[in-house]
């Protein structure tokens, strides 16, 4: 295929490594292979034990990250719902996006981009809006690299039974995400983040009051391929292994490997790993002169300030050619005016937060 | 991993090439990484040729086979259009479905399962229709075996505009599909099957009509992650490189490679393989007493009646523990009363048709 070497530390994909690669290209199976169905009910597990829940209801959806977000937005609301969206960036105001186009009357809770939620502002939107249905926050806002403290969310809800979403795309497997302890209802993630699997899948759980709120249905869900009432057969065996759509096979073989890297690893050494080399980046990039965009930063994705003066594209470029370094660029109101640097999973080491600092001390020149 | 050893000769996944595999396992790449854009693009400009087609939009959809349908039908439809979907069999069935959860009145033109449709009661249903938007129709209909003839098939439409949508899942790269010569105005398949490249893109493309269409709604796409007005940037560089979601890298190369496989082979020399070992294997399983289906079967699927007092998961099971030979069972109304025997792409090979062929030999027995 002629690829160049790189060394991915932007906001995903991340560098993947040799033994998920392997895995990946193993002999493609079929997708009601007894063998099969043991891999994808052991990938399940192992997603169990990585989001930290019991739920059953636990599964690599079809499709990147994005559709995630999608198959928990189709098939918890119904249009006419309300929902309240906590937006402090690119993936807060996409999920308004997805909620508006379910027919879902959204109330927006907006923060300055970079900014994290306070339990104040939170407890006052759920009095102000009682009758929403969930409320959604995202954990690792990948656009800003702003990481939202999660813990005191749930007894802030509608106890009447107000579900709680939360997109962990830049933060599964990377920072702590305790979804049973949290009480969270419904959380999505990619597999090409913290979990450095190539991009492809989106691994997804439900609680039992997110299943509840699914069989009371009055409306079908919008999508086929994304409704969980047609699908949960496949993954949790259920009502027998009937055929939906044919699973992206060696797609779960790679992320069944990245799952046991990082158990073999241990969660709370993994977290700590991200930890302690982000305080190294964070480090060395202030000392450049870069300042930190978010007011709580995530460990694995460090998103900073451009300085006046220093082009972009051009620095990226450089960084690209001749250090084979890809960070990424901004977004939304961002582009041109921050880099997000990755320190995700298999590409959060001291060799590489040593390099991308002095590469950029380099091109910054 | 400990994958058994197999040989897939199912409706799909088929085997996929060492090849194929190798060049799925190549590092990836940033999904915005010049090298992988022009990858990319040489995966759309194969695609092209494969579907023989000029259509710019032309991609794989970042989800499997029936997200491309979805893609389709979630695009050309808006709520309260009128569609004919002819149903022969399981995805016919599934189209309707798939169009009524995007509020689309159906009229369904069905016929028994296994047979084909005649131009007569295709432009009857035209007649009869004729604000229809758009007409819904399944070239290789993997449910059954069911080979649709296609050709005819544009010039029965309303000339105001009837759009004709084809799924060409059992047939891409199997049979001739001719999109422009043919007048489809969007068509879908799914890698797994002729294409043999593991499962987890849906290949799709959009003719000029079809485009202008999507140009013109007055509503919103219902899915974002499908949002064909938000892919079509990143897939044709129209407006740029922006980022949508993150295409599933390791995938597009595995598709890219398998569709050099393709195109190294040359279509006309494919198709000819396809259909003489059809023959092949047709006349052994006729020998052994199985009658097929359909009136008229694919090449790259085989489905043949269960013979009385055979039992279905019994032979199936004995043919996958002893010979390591994947068929597959029936699908809807014929599951326990039909197999189905692929003889798609990597799989299709003389050794497959005679091993296939010895194995249920003994395994009727």
């Amino acid at each position: 295929m002629n690829i160049p070497e790189r060394i991915l530390m932007g906001p995903g994909p991340t560098t993947v490594p040799q033994r998920v690669l392997r895995a990946m290209a193993s002999p493609t199976l079929g997708h009601l292979d007894p063998r099969f169905i043991e891999i994808m009910d052991d990938t399940c597990a192992k997603l169990r034990e990585v989001y930290q829940t019991d739920n059953s209801l636990t599964f690599p959806i079809s499709a990147t990250g994005v559709g995630g977000m999608e198959c928990v937005v189709t098939n918890l609301m119904e249009p006419g719902d309300e929902a309240i969206v906590c937006v402090n960036g690119v993936f807060g105001k996409r999920m308004v996006e997805v909620m508006k186009r379910n027919g879902v009357t959204v109330h927006v809770l907006d923060v300055e981009w970079g900014k994290t939620f306070t339990e104040e502002q939170i407890g006052e939107v759920v009095q102000r809006y009682p009758k929403a249905k969930a409320l959604a926050i995202v954990h690792g806002e990948i656009s800003t690299g702003a990481h939202q403290p999660l813990e005191g969310i749930a007894k802030l809800l509608n106890e009447e039974g107000m579900l709680l979403i939360v997109d962990a795309t830049g933060s599964l497997a990377g920072h702590p995400l305790k979804v049973d302890e949290w009480h969270i209802d419904a959380v999505y993630s990619a597999t090409q983040e913290c979990l450095s699997c190539p991009p492809g899948l989106s691994p997804i759980s439900f609680s039992e009051a997110a299943l509840e709120v699914m069989e009371r249905r009055k409306t079908s869900v919008r999508s086929w391929y994304f409704d969980v009432s047609l699908l949960k057969d496949y993954y949790t065996g259920s009502g027998g292994r009937h055929h939906h759509h044919t699973a992206p096979v060696n797609m779960v073989y790679a992320l069944n490997e990245a799952l046991a890297l990082v158990l073999e690893e241990g969660l709370e050494a993994r977290f700590e790993r991200h930890e302690k080399l982000h305080r190294r980046l964070r480090a060395g990039l202030e000392e450049l002169g870069l300042s930190y965009i978010p007011d709580r930063s995530l460990h694995s994705l460090n998103c900073v300030r451009i300085p006046d003066g220093v082009e972009d594209e051009a620095v990226r470029a450089r960084m690209l050619e001749t250090y084979g370094i890809e960070i990424g660029g901004g977004l939304g109101p961002f582009q041109g005016e921050a880099w997000r640097i990755g320190l995700m999973g298999h590409s959060a080491t001291q060799a590489n937060v040593d390099l991308v600092l002095a590469a950029l001390c380099d091109c910054l020149e």
